[in-house]
């Protein structure tokens, strides 16, 4: 990459301005930026000024294009078989990659997951799988190429290498009121995704209370602009709009939601996680090629649980250890008889974060144990009194608040309208 | 003042989303922003959607109080005479505060002139005093009331504990192009201004090319608020729109504008100098209840000198004493016949600027003899040829940028039109 020279007080004022910014311009302030000469008040007034009067395309792929120059790329191009990789924007019990890395790689497709802890009400991939005994998230690049080779899917720690003008852009937004932007959105996501080399790559875009979108017309939008970023780069891209107006499957929480997962794996589970995994999976494996093959069978049979229990000892877990439960519980019951019209999944994530299961702060410590179960999902009749929820921690003086954040979650015999009859809304390609 | 405790995060997402802050959040930041625990990061962004979603009147007179409840407020009560000030937004060749200040206290009004050192093309008062042999800027608190006391005038550094949140959010300004914004000029001025206890203040607000406004719609706007902020705190407060499109009077830099100043003292001097300095000391003693004085009587019959002789004595400076000249000396000659219509303010500005009359950045010295004398005004009648600048420095290899930046600040025989009659465009009260 050619750096031309800029100040940035100039930079700042074109986007201030309504501007757009060049290709040289952005090369030069992103790197500047990675490099420290382009300070962090600087670039929050440009993330500010970006929020405010947006970003074209072709400024957003330059933008990601120069978050992906900060860092190393990997290269996958030596494996025997092809990759593709998900992305979810995050949502209140999406367990999802658990069952879906192993699934795909059933059908020698490799499935290079690399993922991140969880931040706020949503829990994360990493935090999800630490609750297996043994099990551990970092991996040098040389072992997950072996693993992909061996075993054909790997969840682990992205490496601090991949896009480091993200991560450092990323911490700053959090503090700065710059977050909910569609273009720094999409250029985080996917610079980190291109930079890792898959060859396909299907994103699921959360919509509803409980997702960064709270709208379908805002997640199409993002699912449009990130679909455009991958194919623009070279990568295989589309995008399943899927709801999360209510949490996905019956449990939140690090260890529960292992559980739920495990169910799936062993060709139960909940219809909507089920369902999820497998749209996901299909979408996947026709990146790769693989459109005619029989996903669900593959959960049903136990192919997918032996990949799974593979995949988790090569990481030094034990698949078949206990998993961790809570000590204490406390049970929520239905306020009315009636149908359930509304159990709104960021007052459950919020919940579950307070519980214990996530992190105020990147350097806090997660509880395995603590989480929501579900015992009934929008549609569903229950009775006045019945359990509807059990909150579960190892440290019951968290209760009273998690109750709190419930207070307004429930709605029994309200608009039912906006129930999904499936949890994929659309599908962009 | 109650300090409520606020999330930064929020009140910048407020502003972001274009919501009014509230008094209680305004205060909350500011407060936070000068004790540290908001960050520079945060302010910046902050900073950045105040200026493209801007602040309602309540806002920016919210904002001006917090910053003056962040340090000290100086008393003038104990004195025998009013006190009238005047601060100008800053031009090329500005140096009417030199005649102005000892003129108005001529009629027994004290001026409490606390400055500043100049940054970028326009010029420094305090940069211009300091050519003139052992004058001293800094004075304490003390010493200014006696001054004020026994000579009636004072022109000095203003002391660091007056609006601390605006000296550290004005040097934010700088680097995160957030300068050029109403709410936030209006609210740095009169905090300071207010915090310094002045009961009379006039606005010059100077429009056109070598000006932060370049238009009178914005001047107006910048004069409006800042009137409206110093009448709502209990100052007597106007503001003059004076033309800043050509260099105000015949010299620019330094020692030059004090040679220049002495000339007005002396009864003589440019016109547009004498005018405005005329027009400021009526409306400075107006506010002060002293309108009914022949101000142009005092510059003739060498009043106002005397009082200059002695506030410059009173800090330490010896008015009789030589100033310096440059041992360099380059003429730019008019390049065709006819009309001068236009020379340009910024370009003479900058040109000055660059033979080492102002700094770039704060730390920088400047030169006591750089600058640009003029030969010829706009509307002047000039002959190719003949000499139209003469450029000053101390350090001759400067001359080639200062030409350069010179280069379309000359036009003949172009449109007359814009040409003032009158250096004030109008008066706002």
């Amino acid at each position: 990459m050619t750096v031309e020279a800029f100040d940035a007080v100039e930079v700042i004022a074109a986007k201030r301005d309504g501007h757009r910014l060049s290709t040289a311009q952005i090369n030069w302030v992103i790197d500047a930026y990675t490099r420290g000469t382009v300070a962090d008040e600087q670039m929050a007034a440009l993330a500010m000024a970006i929020f405010i009067n947006d970003m074209e395309p072709e400024e957003i792929a330059d933008w990601t294009q120069a978050m992906i120059a900060s860092g190393q790329r990997m290269d996958f191009s030596s494996l025997s078989r092809p990759t593709s990789d998900k992305h979810s924007t995050g949502g209140v019990g999406d367990k999802i990659t658990l069952p879906l890395a192993p699934l795909v790689a059933v059908f020698d497709v490799a499935v290079p997951q690399l993922s991140g802890r969880g931040l706020g009400h949503t829990g994360g991939t990493l935090d999800k799988l630490e609750s297996i005994p043994g099990w551990r998230a970092d991996l040098d690049n040389a072992e997950i190429l072996r693993q992909l080779e061996e075993v054909g899917a790997v969840i682990c720690a992205a490496g601090s290498g991949l896009a480091p003008a993200d991560r450092k852009l990323y911490a700053l937004r959090d503090t700065t009121s710059t977050v909910e932007c569609i273009p720094l959105i999409a250029s985080s996501i996917m610079s980190k995704k291109i930079a890792e080399g898959t060859a396909g790559l299907v994103l699921d875009v959360k919509v509803g209370s409980g997702a960064f979108m709270k709208d379908l017309d805002t997640a199409r939008r993002l699912a449009r602009t990130m679909v455009d970023l991958g194919t623009g780069a070279g990568v295989r891209t589309s995008a399943l709009l899927t709801d999360m107006s209510t949490p996905l499957g019956l449990t939140v929480g690090n260890a529960l939601e292992v559980r739920e997962s495990l169910e799936v794996l062993a060709g139960g589970g909940p219809a909507d996680v089920v369902d999820l995994t497998v749209a996901l999976a299909e979408e996947m494996l026709r990146l790769a090629g693989r459109s005619d093959v029989d996903v669900r069978a593959a959960l049903a049979d136990g192919r997918a649980m032996d990949v799974w229990k593979k995949m988790i000892r090569a990481q030094h877990g034990d698949p078949d250890a206990p998993l961790p439960r809570a000590e204490h519980t406390e049970v929520v019951t239905a306020p009315a008889t009636g149908v359930l019209s509304h159990l709104d999944a960021l007052a459950v994530g919020v919940a579950s974060w307070r519980l214990g299961a996530g992190r105020a702060r990147k350097e806090d410590p997660v509880q395995s144990v603590a989480g929501i179960e579900l015992h009934s999902k929008p549609g569903d009749t229950v009775t006045a009194g019945q359990p509807l929820l059990t909150l579960h921690t190892a440290t019951p003086e968290r209760f009273p608040r998690a109750v709190d954040a419930l207070e307004d979650a429930v709605e029994i015999d309200g608009d039912t309208s906006g129930l999904r009859d499936s949890v994929v809304l659309e599908t962009i390609t």
